[in-house]
């Protein structure tokens, strides 16, 4: 696996971030978790007039051997029939991500559908879906360092085509039941207590993705690290976007953490390098079961608690309005000095 | 007190509006709280296709008689301070409103301060101030009637020029006070279960706001109804947005209700007309204590719960997107059946 340099941000600067948010003309902590964004951002960015550039969202899609076991409600051929959705602007990202001007790549992780010559989509296929993990592991150790490289190639053309803030989507038939196995591992949480509905398996079928899970545990209970956790139980879009995540946070972008399966890439990312703790921003707790509990482990707090449940990096564009707030009172409103208010006794 | 006429929306078109919310290349629910947005905002509108138009927010600013028995950690200046902070462009809620393109628009209702001849301020001033309710009642009857009069004039104003959805901010130091002694009286709690911190007094001031709101509330034993509550202990801001909901709902706008304050308005106005909260769309849950439970007593689910407590509207203001969001995936994302994709088993 390639190595990452992620640095932690300079704390010279937090006296006057303090300062400037402080006297803005509301009652001390009144903006509360705007407050503690600007803080965060102003931080990552080492000023106390923050930008955000080109804001950008990339959705990995990829497939799932496991979902041949009938993890989910869904068949597998939903996958791609997605990407092309995105790709003819039809689903929920891309109405959100043209709702707050966001640049929208798609990228083919690993799908299980020979796409042909699609202009829009950007081809980083590492095979045509993973391996069973109740067989196998779900990708060698060559194909994990593939997905994680090709993640951070992708993340490094955005950054040098300008933009500072980027969010992080999925889509993969199947791919809740590879972040739970994750979460299981890395929050040392026992398997049923990491596993939900995912796109709205009934109680029979939850049962059954239990019963299949522990069983893939089973057969991979000699994990000693992430890279091989990723390797056992992961998914392209899941490897590709973790080394997304690592790049973003090492070029200094600000890294937007949607729900449970791009959460579950998170904890990978972290428990790589815990530096990027600095750059994630959680902009929502989803609907599925286990991700509160993911983000319990984190200390996170999320932005949202809509109880969305779509993953396609949907919360992370519903969020992004906020992060803008947030630059915007720190650039733009007035100090109680410069307005002429008097401040607390 | 005028009349209101608030109809409650027809039901014919719910199969319809669910039908095809569920359509969407989504599985069912996973949109979650935009959802449920989407279908109350297609029943007010009574339309598959609904439309935001022209988003307004009305901050109407008002002084308490009771501020002068230091309920409040700011000097009463402050009000009028702010409403200058406003029309000069520099307060929190400029910024969010600029940031999302909404029409402001500020109200003096009764602020302690001659403010000459300001173009941009609505002069809607009943006197210069509300009495001090520890001695008198805040209001007169008559007062009180042209506090609801002039804010349904206001919104009616607004709505004549094009718009179909508002919110209601409000400025006014001692504010949070008569706010807890509403929720008090409405929400039949005690008290000391009503009062925050306001703007941030600290634990001797909090206990000393409790024992004034209590001599409030033995002066004024004998209020019998929401009108009378209101001239008690009410403020002209706080009544004035009663108006203004009310008058709202009337003309079938969407009505944003924002923190403590303006669900205390709220409160009033469904007290008189139940049929408002067809209408309603509640913003965010406050950080001031008591507003978990006012919404729970409405049974409200807010969109954000973000910690804020600086009034202005500007919860309403931060929510917006999120509703703009509700209406886009109506109108925008594909169905399984344009999409070509394939539904759940």
């Amino acid at each position: 696996m390639i190595d990452f340099n992620i640095p932690n941000p300079y704390s010279e600067l937090d006296a006057a971030i303090n300062h400037k948010i402080d006297f803005k003309t509301k009652p001390i902590g009144a903006l509360g978790q705007l407050e503690s964004l600007a803080k965060q951002i102003c931080r990552i960015q080492q000023t106390l007039s923050p930008e955000l550039k080109n804001p950008s969202l990339v959705v990995f899609a990829g497939d799932h051997g496991l979902a041949k076991e009938g993890v989910s409600a869904y068949p597998q051929e939903v996958t791609h029939q997605m990407v092309l959705n995105f790709l003819s602007g039809g689903a929920a990202i891309n109405v959100f991500s043209q709702q707050h001007d966001i640049d929208l790549k798609i990228v083919d992780a690993g799908v299980n559908f020979d796409f042909g010559n699609q202009s829009d989509l950007t081809n980083a296929k590492i095979d045509m879906g993973t391996a069973n993990s109740l067989i196998d592991a779900a990708m060698t150790e060559a194909q994990f360092d593939q997905a994680i490289q090709k993640g951070a190639e992708i993340v490094n053309q955005i950054h040098v085509n300008g933009s500072n803030i980027i969010g992080f989507g999925e889509m993969g038939i199947g791919n809740t039941s590879a972040a739970s196995l994750i979460m299981s591992h890395i929050c040392n949480l026992p398997i049923n207590e990491c596993v939900g509905r995912g796109t709205g398996v009934d109680d029979a079928g939850w049962r059954k993705k239990i019963e299949i899970l522990e069983k893939v545990q089973e057969k991979h209970s000699s994990i000693s690290n992430t890279s091989e956790l990723l390797q056992a139980v992961g998914g392209f879009e899941i490897a590709m976007m973790t080394g997304a995540m690592l790049q973003a946070a090492a070029n200094q972008m600000i890294v937007l953490v949607d729900g449970f399966i791009a959460t579950s890439a998170y904890l990978c990312a972290q428990s790589f390098h815990p530096n990027i703790q600095h750059y994630a921003i959680f902009c929502h707790q989803s609907g599925e079961s286990g991700h509160q509990q993911m983000l319990a482990h984190l200390k996170a707090n999320p932005l949202l608690q809509m109880n969305l449940r779509l993953g396609e990096g949907t919360g992370c564009a519903l969020a992004l309005p906020l992060i803008r707030s947030a630059v915007d009172f720190m650039n733009k409103m007035a100090s109680f000095e410069s307005a002429g208010v008097s401040n607390k006794d």
